[in-house]
């Protein structure tokens, strides 16, 4: 094999998600296939400008696949949306003989990306996040994770609101998206499902639907809310005075980060992974990998930050079918 | 067979645990299977005393062992602390040939056993909380399973946790007992766990040892707090601001009510369910169920009220050797 | 709404799938919104032929969506290949009233249903086996819960495997097709994968790849066998005889089609239950719900019975990559 | 503290069991926090003889106590028995200043233990096995998660099982013991729970029961079989022909000894670990730890090896009321 880059680095940035690990596994794997050394990098932009970075090996990436976090840690770094530091980036990277980089993270990590791409560096982005919000794909790594984990804690709050009779309010993550709500809404069977797209803060409209639900004797009634919707706890309170069904808010939080990847996570963040380091073999830079209409394709990244996507509407009509009983 | 009592009801009082389902199979089953017909009374002492009372077979608790919640729902029900509520309950049993009555709960629940059995309705509680808040035994209901769904929560807050270098605060339930903290403080590998019985409130200890272990190059730090030993969102903001080490509070809520029992809570809860059935056929009234030293046995009610129980001294004693790290 | 058909009738066939409830809870909530009725079909075509028949609402569905197998039973049906008993089936509908069917199953129930279609009962099928076999549709119900479960499994006999330092033989369901092995062997990290599609039998470059692996320090290995690859136990007797390293079989069976949904199962499932009422209502007949580039989409039956389709080429070439070590 | 001994070593030996990571975790941190220093020996008594010994720290037991396996590996040493090999094991003790020594095992493993401690090694048994077939205790290590492992396979073989309307036979691990299929057995609602210690080898009454089970409308039967019991298969067979009942058999096989280890495991086996240095610091020899009447205790080895325990009395007792329906 004949490749365009000799040595990438590897690096994660942003919130972390299950599966990072199976895409850094894919990385290293695929890179020492194709005969390309590979850097791990620390704790994303920060441990680039630190140089806090290390040589890989098959053996570095063993026995990490089902693991949820990542092995490399991750940071948000305020200091690289400046000029000055991005420059002194890209002179740490030649000073590592990295001319690759693959970057694992979301929209704010790939605004990072397009700016090395232009210092010189080969950069292609892997879309990380639990929230789904890369309008680009349809997947992102660690959604399947997240959702089911948010499901599952949904599952358990249904049996406990089922044997007193409550209301139940679970909040869960997605930063201004709705798909984790959408996604688990629907999962769980939850009665109703306010996302920052479609909820327009009318609580009378929910509190009335409890009452006459409450009125032809259903026991329990689940709201799924997303992050930024409002607040569950107050939401909580108001429900409860205005229905007299005792109410009670929980807001999953933190655990819909972690957690060992499910199967999809751990494939799709390994196809990723290769498909990253095939496109620098292949001489490509600034861009992204995407999953889309069932394959793995890859864009400009300023082309994919450009792009916009809303809920799933096939998704948002059936929720109007199955949540109002 | 020759049984003390003809008839017998069974009900779930207080807060539900997983593992109540197990209990009132078995209650059901092994009724009949000693010749005893069994009612099952809906939401504890509040449907007693609204009638909401139905016989019950061996199909009607066929495929429940595995849910969590309870199938006859619970309720708290202030009145009954009345005796005049009381009474009419214990009319109510008469009224449906009810001449016996196992009563799954906790402490606030044997007192309304105490007080029907005092009314000539031969009663037996069986403990179920999650919070193992019950002197006279070693294993209460739900228990087992709460800890392993807290525990479960805990692992995936530390994948996280670890990769973001954070401090980590996780809040359990355990209402005034700190036993769900300590078993899964232990469990999770925390390196603080505060639990009422313990704790002095003294937060500035915990953050000189979090900025020892900070120098020394440790990443992350969990924290497991009791219910009821401080606002978590509050200390986190403490801990932080003091140590510079960025901390998350997570409150786990009612998701540690709910969700499949685990094998220990399915046979225990059975065994517990036989039992009390066990001791209404041979003539028992106003006991409790327990678990200690190996057996199932039984106390009187209000014996086992009086006893004290704090955290396990073994347990304990090992976690300083265990978290200090 | 004017819906083209009034009564349509719903049945499981083949084979059960986790998420096969989902699809019928979304059938039945679906129809009742379109002011369709439907009647419940026990057993598939032999439930039919036997008029083992009954009117579901919504609450016949209520809390059934995080269940695995089928509350409508399934069964397969020799006696339904022929005319005789198709007509017979048509027959039948025409009495009850049903003059559309949701047929939930494999490629074996969507014969029946296109003969059924054919005979003037409007049929539409939603694809529903863990096996991914189908070729019209990049998803069925079930897949994503079966790879979950044979991962977990494979996570556990990691451990054990590793711990004693053998070779592990896992085999997979699939039925002639590899899907599940090529997904559970990505995502567990199997140094071999083997199916029916891509593997030649070959069991001599297997064991020669142990020994080069066994030689430079390699503590375990693990193998995901497909379903029909060959016989597990008698593979792993040779690799044990030629390479000295203990070796252990394991059959997954049955486990693989039992569970709670994962979340996609669940949502998918709706949304394709959904779907094929819509295509009901809307006078359509002789239709396959599929999933292909993003989309829910339909097929003419027969067309998609004549579609073909083999492993995921992407997620076959990296393998190539990643298990080698 | 005043140590009686200077420097301790530790092994697992035979099957391994998760929690067994919890326990060395607990012995390496409490002999460090005793000012004990602790060598890591490989693969059991082989690796004691091969001098495959590694001094651990703190932070070698980091982030392990939730991973089944054993970090030390482990195997099987018929060499162990002979009195040349056990002198040699002594020797190469004395020749790393090794003067007490943790085997964390089962009955076989004591063996040795105990012949070490002849030879003037202090050693301290901890029981580890996902059998419980050790006399001396109540607990053992990895009991409590295989039995969960078991049990989730069970409910979900139950659901395809009842699906079909099939008769399904699980097999489950224990070697000569019962103790998994009784209390898998119970929790999973099963039907039939043959032990070697109880079944008669009657399949015949058996199939009686199935036969008038089937009469009355049951639509699925489970029958846990004790491995030992009987061929799976061959009774699957017979049952199947006998009764016209489609029955299907499922092995569980190694997956019981992998797993994340439950809550129980991991707080157990931390507190043995812990006791196992404790009374190797007080200058105890010839030891093991056990769990009785609520409390971690003490034996003799010798005294331990000759006691004998069966099935619990009062579990088997109702499963005679809980599985006849």
């Amino acid at each position: 094999m004949n490749s365009a880059v000799k040595t990438i680095g590897v690096l994660t940035s942003g919130g972390d998600a299950p599966g990072m690990n199976a895409a850094i596994r894919a990385v290293v794997r695929t890179a020492i296939a194709n005969g390309v050394r590979v850097m791990g990098i620390k704790r994303g932009y920060a441990g680039l400008l630190e140089e806090d970075i290390e040589e890989m090996d098959t053996l570095s990436v063993s026995n990490i696949i089902q693991l949820g976090g990542t092995i490399l840690y991750t940071a948000r770094c305020k200091e690289f949306r400046e000029k000055e530091y991005q420059e002194k980036a890209a002179e740490i990277c030649r000073k590592h003989g990295i001319d690759g980089i693959v970057v694992i993270g979301g929209d704010g990590s790939f605004q990072g990306a397009s700016k090395l791409a232009a210092l010189g560096i080969n950069t292609v982005g892997v879309p990380g996040t639990i929230d789904l919000d890369i309008a680009c794909t349809e997947y992102t790594i660690g959604f399947d994770t997240a959702i089911n984990t948010a499901m599952e804690a949904m599952d358990k709050l249904r049996d406990t609101s089922e044997s007193h009779e409550r209301c139940s309010i679970v909040e869960v993550m997605g930063r201004t998206a709705g798909h984790i709500a959408l996604w688990t809404g629907i999962a769980s069977g939850a009665e109703y499902i306010l996302t920052t797209e479609e909820y327009d803060g009318n609580i009378q409209k929910i509190i009335e639907k409890i009452q006459q639900r409450h009125k032809i004797g259903k026991k329990n009634h689940v709201i799924v809310n997303a992050e930024g919707v409002g607040n569950s706890f107050e939401m909580a309170k108001m429900i409860e005075e205005a229905t007299g069904v005792e109410t009670r808010a929980t807001v999953l939080g933190h655990i819909q980060r972690g957690g060992n990847p499910t199967c999809k996570d751990r494939v799709y963040a390994s196809a990723m992974g290769a498909k990253a380091v095939e496109l620098l073999c292949d001489g490509k830079t600034n861009r992204v990998v995407g999953y889309t209409n069932g394959e793995f394709v890859d864009y400009d990244i300023q082309a994919a930050l450009d792009m916009e996507k809303g809920l799933d509407p096939y998704l948002f009509h059936i929720t109007k079918k199955l949540t109002t009983y």
